[in-house]
């Protein structure tokens, strides 16, 4: 490499990790360590090889980066800033401040160029794999001979704490089986994390198991050399087959004379004498946030290379749609986020039927009712594919010898089925579903809060929602997961009473593109209501609405239940009548709907003045009091299950309609006769 | 191998996988394929190698044998059984029913012999990892030259499942950096999970993989065979420096002559006609149930050999007894699971102080002041050591070089944290704790479950506790978090005020012998409350107590707060004062505590004819409707946090002393003036 081109290499590495330093020493928090340490790769990646358009952080063909490590986000936003995105040197400068564009980590949607919001460890490796998959499966549905309208690269960079997460197990493993060339690693092989150096808890042989994986591995012993690190990159793109993991070896804290190498240059600033002597060491000017010329001129070349490279595409594209114009068309309807008009055309309507069927029954069928209209929907299971009902029939598995295949088969991995449905939701164009036993929502709580967090239209399928479970026991009965769903901010939590409300459920999943919804679906058979003789399951819509009220009458108590428990409430409503007793059936599947709706519509299903009120719910009453109130009484378990058959199990624990009828007539101060 | 020997083993074999198949055929329901598949290696381990008392399953020093893959419970029920557990055949036929000591997934507690509750897959695992730690740390403290009082293996039988979920990369990875020479994992490697065969999603090396572990990888091709299964588990015993797993190629549903190697034996009866099928082909007799005389006899010989072992095992801690009386005490008062009395001497007071300090801080105080009264009392954190305040000091790292360390290095390993800790306090003699940020808990929730269901005394301290995180921003700030650990049954969270009710919280968490404690702490200083001025700390232990409240006077509304709110319902109720209201402030760091009051001490905390309440806590206002009724009011937060010094994101946020009081007077229908 001639001299002149080293010397503005190492100029533009350097700012990058002064830039990146300053920030935290200005914000007086923040992660310096890893940015000093990973700005040679990083340069490399940005300027030698990523495909993007700093002027349309949206072209849809633009190689994706992900940065695993997000506490590494003032690297990230110096890119950004160097490169030309709309993130002014300002915003640099107001880092990790209330209303600044550089919060303390990358927020997808709050910063222009952020892929995703990342900060929870080995997530993000996990997100990459699923916009690889995703990749793969637009480029196969869309690419002609001559046309590779989608063929992006999917880069990540990932630190210790990534690969030391399980996640990163579950989702390397998946990627290494499914093939992802596009695929390509950069591993921050530092060696240090909080608590000092790796080698206090993490020697495994990194190479050895990513191999074992089946993928194409690599390392760079110096992490500085641009280089030995653009041959790396150069093969990682050669290797068509397997996903790439290049273990790049840097020094945390690059530069700092006293904290390189050290658990203290993780995450905390250098103070301002370390500041000063790391100037001094990478000979840097010593005014904070200082730019070089050159260096500026070098990264912002991406904003021209950028165009160019959109405009190409772009005029690829349009012979594309003059040669396959309802391709094209299709291409650019799925990247609006919208379904396409007429999508829910072919739900069927379920026939009244007392016997009924499993809501994950009624699932299955609407969901192969509605593939055929909406081909961007695409999922699976975590090797629950039989019980969850989530086989879209005859549409393939997606695999190595088939990526149009429609259903993914996740594996027994909760967790990276969840971040890698992040993944192909923010790679734009998909709607992913994935699902699972209700009880094992757990393992994929931290991507179901980022996917909420990020407002992406994920859809979750949780089945065997109860007790009902039955014979396989506490272990797999969920009690408490109801409320734990509800708590994540902006998830939209669905337990549908029957196969119409189901229906219903999945309208709203499909329609909600603004953020996740989990539908929880039995396991066991619910009646289907005859809509002849209550409220149409449309009123799912709305969250809560009236099912069946005592002809006539004002009600004197409210029965409100979701899911299996609304058939208790229907036929505890007979008998209270019989008694001469007036109640109202509430269904309520979705509080969060409800929520939404205007005070009016709230008031009219649960009217304020009737405090007679009883829940019924098999999973913990927390929560059901805002609904009850003070006077009202709740139906719920508040402890663990137990194996038997599940009919037992609804008895033993109390949700049996003559639980309902006496809770009702108590929270009416009558004293049921015996 | 003679003849003889040779047909009385296949006999064993048969008559495990018929009684396991004969459990699921009348049950109606279960999992048949695996013990199936897997009888071969269990008669092997448990009838030459695993060294138990059937006649007393709490012996200390027995070896524990841990079936991750606890779907397959018919076939530890049936060892236990055959082995001579009080456990009898009628309970067998009595499988995943109603009252029945054979549930659908094993339960610990719950069936003599069972030693760890499984089913959600991969933990097993991660708690067979914790065994062989504390085997090491109670071996460290206890051996003494000729006096291997603990040296107990600790075998786990897993499947596909496990070693896909991530919790086992986390937990593989650990052991083999901690060379945990006596853990041997027996893979049941029969390649079909319940989506079908293995690859369709699972086609890792995974030789490779544990080899990059640091493990000593062996293979069994024929998974029938005894001898080859013998030979392996002993290569296993005499690996000293290596966790050992052996991949046995074993056939689901092996003698089902329609159902071997298919999906359907996996999860459901073989069906009347294929269990016929099936006797034939193992030619083994009519009648279900049916136990061979001679296989009776072989296993009943455990009976013996176990009373043998530990009778063997008691002389030599008698003679240890004699030699070292101080520690055959300690010894013994460790596996009563109760603390030594004065354990809590040199639980410091905090003076007041305003500035005062992190509930974290304090809590590193506390730790390190009760370490040396309880050495039993080990734990660590998943890399955030320093963060959470958990070490103890001088106490050493746990590893290689020193079993004796106190201070568990988990690295970034949230899930296999919580599984371990689980798997420590299991072992006995325990008392475990882990740390991580609150945020972080998602990733462990699954173990948290575990833990509770099985009422295992483990300490979590969990920090960073709010939007006080401050800069890291909403991937890093818990909102949701406590309502979502108040959720797990079984499971007591505190969330102390100050210095002083952090003391108390672990004093509770100690004296909570009888399961889980979270510790929910602060990342930013709280002042230290003048116990002169307001009641004791001790008013902890009773989950909420009233801390202060105008003197002289019926209180006009009720404070109810947690945490870091303490101290803004305190000032709000010196303004409220000055105002003329009189206020009572309730600290109510712990709701399962308070619950578990009688209702008299309840009604006295919170008087029932006082409605005017505000309730404030920086998380979800759900749950808090109960403790401030109809008209009162709660001050949380339903939303995500920002990136934002702590200060700002408290006030923005509507946490403020102005915005207490405000809500005081609403609460009282009094409308505050400007």
């Amino acid at each position: 490499m001639d001299q002149e081109k080293n010397e503005i290499e190492q100029l533009c590495i350097n700012n990058i990790r002064m830039l990146a330093a300053d920030m935290v020493e200005k914000a007086k928090s923040g992660h310096p360590g890893m940015p000093m340490g990973a700005a040679a790769m990083a340069f490399v990646l940005w300027t030698r090889f990523l495909r993007h358009n700093p002027g349309n952080p949206a072209w849809p063909n633009r190689d994706r980066f992900v940065l695993s490590a997000g506490h590494g986000s003032s690297l990230l936003y110096t890119l950004l800033y160097l490169t030309g995105y709309d993130l002014p040197l300002e915003e640099l400068q107001q880092f990790r401040q209330w209303g600044s564009k550089t919060p303390g980590h990358p927020e997808f949607g709050h910063t222009p160029g952020v892929e995703v919001t990342t900060g929870p460890l080995g997530q993000g490796i996990a997100n990459a794999v699923g916009m690889a998959i995703a990749e793969r499966y637009l480029a196969s549905y869309f690419n002609r001979p001559s046309y590779d309208i989608v063929d992006y690269y999917t880069y990540v960079m990932a630190g210790d704490g990534d690969l030391m997460e399980g996640v990163s197990h579950e989702a390397a493993s998946l990627a290494g089986h499914l093939q992802l060339g596009r695929l390509i690693c950069l591993y921050d092989d530092n060696r240090i994390s909080i608590e000092g150096s790796t080698n206090m808890a993490f020697t495994e042989d990194r190479a050895g198991r990513f191999a074992a994986y089946q993928w194409h591995v690599q390392r760079v012993d110096d992490g500085n050399d641009t280089e030995s690190l653009a041959a790396a990159i150069r093969a990682a793109q050669a290797e068509k087959e397997r996903p790439s993991i290049i273990l790049v070896r840097t020094h945390i804290g690059y530069g700092s004379p006293n904290k390189q190498d050290c658990a203290s240059a993780h995450g905390e600033p250098l103070g301002a004498e370390e500041m000063k002597l790391t100037r001094e060491t990478l000979c840097w000017p010593g005014e904070p946030f200082h730019v070089d010329g050159q260096v500026g001129d070098y990264f912002r070349r991406a904003v021209e290379n950028g165009k160019s490279l959109e405009e190409k595409w772009q005029k690829l594209f349009d012979s594309y749609a003059a040669s396959f114009p309802d391709l094209a068309d299709l291409y650019r309807q799925w990247l609006k986020g919208q379904p396409a008009a007429g999508w829910d055309k072919d739900i069927p309507l379920f026939p009244a039927d007392e016997k009924g069927l499993a809501t994950r029954a009624a699932s299955g069928t609407v969901l192969n009712a509605i593939a055929a209209g909406l081909p961007n929907l695409i999922g699976g299971s975590a090797d629950l594919a039989p019980s969850t009902k989530t086989i879209i029939n005859g549409a393939g598995d997606f695999g190595p010898d088939n990526y149009s295949g429609r259903n993914l088969r996740f594996g027994v991995r909760e967790h990276a089925m969840g971040s890698i449905l992040n993944g192909m939701a923010l790679a734009g164009g998909l709607i992913p579903y994935g699902a699972t036993f209700l009880v094992f929502s757990d393992y994929m709580r931290p991507p179901m809060r980022m996917a909420a967090m990020m407002g992406l239209q994920v859809i979750y399928v949780f089945t065997h929602d109860s007790i009902g479970v039955g014979e396989d026991g506490p272990t797999h009965q969920p009690i408490e997961h109801l409320t734990v769903l509800r708590a994540i901010p902006g998830l939209t939590v669905i337990r549908p009473a029957d196969a119409n409300e189901t229906a219903e459920a999945w309208r709203c999943a499909i329609d909600q593109v603004k953020g996740p919804t989990a539908m929880i679906l039995t396991r066991q058979n619910l009646p289907t209501l005859d809509r002849q003789k209550v409220a149409p399951a449309e009123g799912l819509s709305r969250g809560a609405y009236i099912l069946y009220e005592t002809p006539g009458r004002e009600p004197d108590v409210l029965l409100l239940a979701t899911g299996s428990e609304v058939r208790l409430a229907m036929a505890a409503a007979d008998q209270l009548q019989d008694s001469g007793i007036a109640a109202r059936v509430v269904s309520m599947p979705c509080w969060e709907l409800f929520e939404a709706q205007p005070e009016e519509y709230r008031r009219q299903v649960l009217p304020p003045q009737i405090k007679a009120r009883v829940a019924i719910e098999a999973g913990l009453t927390e929560g059901w009091r805002r609904y009850v109130g003070d006077r009202g009484r709740i139906i719920g378990i508040d402890h663990f299950g137990a194996s038997a058959p599940a009919g037992i199990l609804f008895k033993e624990f109390g949700f049996t309609v003559e639980n309902v009828v006496v809770n009702a007539m108590q929270t009416l101060d009558i004293t049921p006769c015996d």
